[in-house]
């Protein structure tokens, strides 16, 4: 195994697994001097990656003006547990997007980038549901970042223990972390015994998800 | 069940239960225009939530010098699959604090900060490692965000289906997310029977911490 304490990973296969895995993404901008963070769900589709809101909303009419931006994502893959406080960690993987959002315009295109969101997050069921109305859609902004300015940092493997701490008789090593799902929660309308949906009985967190090259 | 589909939090009480339950946080400010947004432990001690960071990064040392700043954890409880695509949504808890950090100067202060960093991560681990030496501490900038400026939002429950999708034949509910800890993984100078660490044994992401009221 090797030791990789905290890589800059520039790969963009390896960007685009943990965009792709990374189930809601932090969205950073600024209002009037003040930084904003906010939880949003993506779909990266391409090149670009697609995140969307009410058009009511602060942080989505902002964005839509083209201020700089910042998307992030970050997976926890593990607790490194050293011999020394200092070098206790975790292990990580994290994607920095910086850029300007563009107003995805068409319905068409507006709607595709909701079939992404909901593919990527629950795969199978958007043939499922009743599609987007006209009206649904109207108020759904959807915005655009490009993968231009991108990076990613991952630390992954063993405690990095300082040679002089090695003799300690302290349990080192890592304790994975995984997001796991609990049994599907019928609400009160639907049969609890109803397997009718092969999108909750397949769900899983580790998917591999197959979203079309482009939207647009 | 309550229909609760989005909510705004003002109770400190919940506030502190999110913060504490969170293991990372996302953190947001400004670079010359340009918002960047960063994964980062923290840490709530009483009013105050610290994170820290090297001497070197950027990150630490603009935050230092008292720009505004957004710190924002979220916790994923689960997917809300709706009978419409349109109201398919995330059972989550996230809060949103704004406010200027400083920098904790003292190392006592400093090293009651990386204390609480690691007992609200690995409780019980902060006893059984080497602590940190005076050089270490000297490498590390701790700031401090005060409670000030602090909200939270919360979606809990079924999903909230329009009346008319009601009579679909769709699977409607919710699919609950858990993060889980696998098997602990000893490092190569780690006895791979060894169960000497309280803290490894004992460690579950459905912890509840126990904070001191305040560090200085």
């Amino acid at each position: 195994m090797r030791r990789v304490p905290s890589r800059a990973v520039y790969d963009r296969a390896a960007i685009d697994e943990i965009l792709d895995e990374a189930m809601i993404a932090h969205l950073g901008f600024v209002h009037e001097g003040q930084p904003f963070v906010i939880p949003t769900l993506h779909a990266r589709v391409g090149d670009t990656v697609y995140f969307h809101g009410s058009a009511a909303s602060r942080a989505i009419r902002t964005l839509s003006s083209g201020v700089a931006a910042c998307l992030t994502v970050t997976l926890l893959d593990g607790l490194v547990l050293a011999r020394s406080a200092f070098h206790t960690s975790l292990n990580y993987r994290s994607v920095v997007m910086l850029g300007s959002a563009t107003a995805v315009a068409g319905p068409d295109e507006r709607r595709l980038a909701l079939q992404a969101f909901m593919e990527r997050l629950i795969p199978g069921r958007w043939v499922e549901v009743r599609p987007p109305s006209a009206k649904e859609l109207k108020g759904t902004r959807v915005l655009a970042l490009p993968l231009d300015e991108t990076s990613a940092k991952v630390r992954t493997g063993p405690p990095e223990d300082d040679r002089s701490d090695l003799e300690l008789p302290v349990w080192a090593g890592v304790i994975p972390l995984h997001t796991t799902a609990g049994a599907p929660i019928p609400d009160r309308l639907t049969p609890p015994q109803s397997t009718a949906s092969v999108a909750v009985t397949t769900w899983t967190p580790q998917r591999k998800t197959n979203t079309p090259r482009s939207i647009a």
